[in-house]
């Protein structure tokens, strides 16, 4: 049951480094590298999510650009990468597409350092995923993290991905393909 | 026995669509998501690799612009990530570099969409690394990859990250992060 997973990249609401509530930059890394990751794991849809006008206008240009041809065909497989990614101005409107779309509400799927009640492990969020009929969001933050109340929002939180280790500072980009490599990888 | 892995993301000698040698400009992702995906799996040392005079100024101004401390201590985080990031003009040069520090030559590790008399599995080369004294560099490739005369020095190939996948078109900085966590990863 892979084919009802979409992935989102947070840009709105983030914390930013004081704590406060912000709107991050989409890079053109955001866009190109999770794309191609996703579209490697089969993910369904990738939604970059910010509701800033300049920035949805900035990344539509960079989408269309390998979706409309524009590229001349130099580079077929980004054509292909971008095929569903999706720019959306808020999470709470990308859930009402996919609940319009598959007929019932995803589970939200989030990452932490800290452990809560909901935590679940990869090896038990990957059995969930291949064994049931549910649909499933997984949403990350860009900046200093998803803010409280989009996490709250969460159905499973998962581990972090190195819970021992001395330095935790992957990029977004590292972060999404691990946990897509975990939950949905041949290893 | 973790201490003893390098990596290196080779600019040059590499294949450009058309299959000529080329080299690959730096990106600053290149710089920025490798180095924090290498210190968060304990990489001792992360080189990129380019000959071109004009790259190398740009890259060192770029790992210097963190490690000088003119960043102002607004991201200590990002200041450490690059504290085991150089960069190097070619891959024999480091390999000589290493083993002027190691007292032996690393055993050479790559990638390939095909299968040789030396692929290796994830779990395997996991096995020999935690469990042996050798030393290892994995060498990724930029653009459309590591020329034959560099694929020919390799002791051991990785299998490909997914074999069965319609798609297959990772980031290299992607494709990194997903090899290290298998690799040396806590799953």
């Amino acid at each position: 049951m892979r084919d009802k997973i979409y992935l989102a990249l947070v840009h709105y609401p983030v914390y930013n480094k004081r704590k406060e509530t912000v709107a991050t930059s989409v890079t053109n890394f955001d866009i190109h590298d999770i794309s191609r990751s996703c579209r490697t794991y089969d993910i369904k849809e990738y939604h970059l999510i910010t509701p800033v006008d300049a920035q949805i206008e900035l990344t539509k240009r960079i989408i269309g650009y390998w979706q409309d041809g524009e590229s001349g065909g130099f580079n077929k497989d980004r054509e292909e990468a971008f095929e569903n990614t999706y720019i959306t101005e808020s999470v709470e409107k990308l859930i009402e597409i996919i609940e319009k779309k598959e007929g019932k509400k995803p589970l939200i799927i989030t990452t932490s350092a800290k452990t809560f009640s909901n935590s679940i492990s990869y090896m038990d969020l990957s059995e969930k995923i291949f064994n049931d009929n549910n649909i499933y969001l997984l949403l990350f933050g860009t900046g200093w993290g998803l803010t409280q109340e989009i996490m709250d929002m969460s159905d499973y939180i998962l581990h972090p991905i190195r819970p021992d280790g001395k330095y935790n500072h992957l990029s977004v980009r590292s972060a999404v393909s691990i946990i897509l490599d975990r939950l949905l990888g041949d290893n």
